[in-house]
């Protein structure tokens, strides 16, 4: 393998861990859809299980996983019964390319398979 | 709600079901990652399972759910020992929107989180 080989070589691995960082992050199932619901304004824990259709135990481990990514503020309430909110941190923002993008393909890929 | 809410909503629900339409073909560890792996040219199963590091198991299953989404081609090669080759289809091209935003939100991610 000559220098060049082994640089595009190196590029390549560099490139395939950092997709796989992203999908460390944003990957799995709900994720980017949770981060979608939110970028329409903050969400009680109940109206997001409700619109993205997740169960609750479910819910809370992934806005807990996006919370300590700094992806998703949770805030506590001081109401009766107590309630908590969701909302995108500033941070966020920078997936909308990788959102926008899923959802052209997604957009693509219905009228693909309808035909 | 008025007419312009409701049509909104209808909006944000048509890209959220895009979203997920994309998670349900490409979604999990492992699918752009091999799609991105094949992007440099095609590869023999013994390769692949190598390059990304991914079990024969998981990676057969991988792959035949990528065949199918006529996303990857299967290629039984005359060989003795038989052996089969993988390479992306025309098709799979339609991808690299995701897979360049998903590289560059990788990227910065990792300079955020080591500083």
């Amino acid at each position: 393998m000559n220098t060049d080989q082994k640089k595009a070589k190196t590029n390549t691995k560099h490139a395939r861990l950092t997709i796989q960082d992203t999908l460390d992050v944003v990957g799995g199932k709900w994720k980017l859809v949770l981060i979608f619901i939110l970028s329409d304004g903050k969400k009680k824990f109940n109206e997001l299980s409700r619109e993205a259709g997740i169960t609750p135990r479910i819910l809370s481990k992934e806005l807990q996983e996006l919370e300590m990514n700094d992806l998703v503020i949770r805030t506590v309430c001081d109401t009766k019964p107590v309630t908590v909110e969701y909302s995108l941190t500033e941070y966020s923002k920078s997936l909308s390319d990788v959102i926008i993008a899923m959802c052209k393909w997604g957009e693509n890929h219905r009228k693909k398979i309808v035909g």
